[in-house]
């Protein structure tokens, strides 16, 4: 199981929630990694855990004022980017300009998308992975593993019926072990999370407590 | 075979060219319509010609200030409708939006995108059709049956291998039966057409030569 | 005073509304107009109203699929166009160039704002008004001259201070004739109106208590 | 004079770019910074050079996924940043938002524009600086200062007319220190660079040649 938490412009310390999640990390038997914003990367990065990009625009190397070069946050530590987050949705050709921008920096890919019909279509491009987030439930507290469990089951559908190489994770809400465990009966490898840890009194603990029941 | 010739925002006399493309219609075996701005939909419509939008916005009826409403477009004659054509790329939940919007107001759907991978996503969204027009070879006169006869064969192929009941159309550089024939014979059902007819000095003429070969 | 309807995407007759607007206007020294969707111009402008749209984009004839040409706006019938309404917002680089698309075909332009600052700005453009809407108060039913005079007031004083010769004109929550007067009291030569008059089940009625006190 | 290299997304060393313009910039009375990506911000300013960031969002802390948020572009090591640079125009209502964020987390700003029209627009949302950079001319090694004269004059005139505690700089082309010289000349405060520095051989070389006339 993929366990991302996402920091999103959360007003923690990105390092010492970094730190939490590689310390869990390294006695479980979960993935954990950590999406700091580009500019708390390359401190992220050296505290050992993995470290993801929360975007990459579609370009490469040139005149690219205020873009996020997939280069630049690779060679600063980055092991992978989401795209099209909820909170950063792009152009369909835009998105397909990402994935080959990661891909070319070598980042693996998660793309986030709403529905199943828009998983199917992310999954036709060719990330390492989708994520399913229903945006009325993000930020809530209320799993979609619980709110919405179709819509978790019919991603995976989605996804499967494209190209059955891409991997399928689900966020919105997710803040148990309980939950994870949930979203991994319902077919998802992994999972997308941020307020839960990120904005947790102790995220150590509630990390910890994530991944006991795994 | 479909001919859906896009009038852009040229500035030609749409009613002059609906009616051309009417005539040519009832005088062959293909199916020929015609896409004008917004603001032509009812003149064009009152030809007798079949009419598409260019473009729907993914929106109900509502606080939406210059927006374009399906059920407005249906309602002044259109019936089918464009989505995401290069000059007018939209976000990937937003061609989602648009698809259920222009179904909500009984509008067929062609969606456009770039390249194969972007057409096996767009299928994945459940549109009626989806037309494959390479940005770089639009407008240049060299039609993308001749120029990239491959993108039209892999556009057919991504799109069949995500949902066959979605047909696929190829666009960019059209302008001669013989290119139309071609467009066929790569599997394509239908072309989109703009500059070659709608910049004809005698559209009419133009159509029906493109129309001759089928 | 001038008083513009606007009829967003609501689920209104635009031709039922138009006929109120001009049969109110031509009772009243009041100068009113009506803004219904592109794809209504030419029938609303065919009753005589005063015909605006609600967006132009920031281009010449061309190929721009999908976008709102100005020369066609005017040609349908349109006299002005909004520009940058909260609900369509523009990069400011648009809100210049929709202004000059605008200028050239003989509209009319009115730059919509959120505060007295951005209203100085769009001043600078030098369109013919611009009007102040703060976004929370829009289709609240409390109007702006009663919840937040001092937006009306500095707005007029932002407006002064790049150029004198623009008007001003406010918006959100506008209803009654009282809220019409107000909003003179504080400076603004017109309103923008929508769902007062739109959503009305007499527009003509409310449109006559509208103008009443004037 | 003070003298911004923009680094964009270029496949220049941004500290050995940072560590020369440090060094120019002690032996020099003009004020030279460096603005490098996101993710090299802190690298950047640890080299001890005034450091820019080359956008920011206009949000707060919060659930604001794949964006710059001002506070941790300071914590970073940032000084200041330019907003709506041409390769990252933003909405009228977000450049001042972006202001406010700016401010807010203590950074200075330079807002960038097209032409004197939008110049004064810029001027009005008060940011401490505007820089007019005409697009056509940007990475052309033409200089704005020589090829459109007028344009850096009216910009100046523009901003001072709506409030002239706004420093106006200018950009497009710059590469030497006579176009530095007649940018003064013409009024500006100071210049925006970007390839003529970060694509140099030898980016001190390049830089103490820009700043010996002064």
């Amino acid at each position: 199981m993929f366990i991302l938490v996402n920091l999103k412009t959360y007003p923690c310390d990105p390092v010492a929630v970094a730190e939490a999640v590689r310390d869990v990390d390294e006695k479980t038997d979960a993935r954990l990694a950590v999406a700091p914003q580009d500019a708390h990367v390359e401190r992220v990065a050296a505290t050992g855990v993995e470290t993801w990009a929360q975007h990459v625009d579609p370009i490469d190397h040139g005149s690219n004022t205020g873009h996020a070069l997939a280069e630049s946050l690779a060679e600063a530590g980055a092991e992978g980017t989401l795209i099209n987050h909820s909170e950063k949705r792009l152009k369909l050709a835009d998105i397909d300009g990402s994935i080959r921008a990661a891909e070319r920096a070598g980042l693996e890919t998660i793309v986030c998308a709403n529905n199943p019909a828009q998983i199917g279509a992310s999954a036709a491009l060719g990330p390492d992975a989708v994520a399913v987030e229903p945006p009325e439930l993000i930020g809530t507290g209320t799993p979609v593993s619980q709110a919405d469990p179709d819509v978790v089951e019919d991603a995976v559908d989605a996804a499967d019926g494209v190209d059955d190489d891409v991997s399928v994770l689900c966020g919105a809400g997710i803040s148990t072990g309980e939950d994870v465990v949930s979203a991994a009966d319902l077919g998802a490898e992994g999972v997308l999370l941020a307020s839960g840890v990120a904005k947790a009194d102790d995220p150590a603990a509630a990390l910890a407590d994530l991944v006991d029941p795994l």
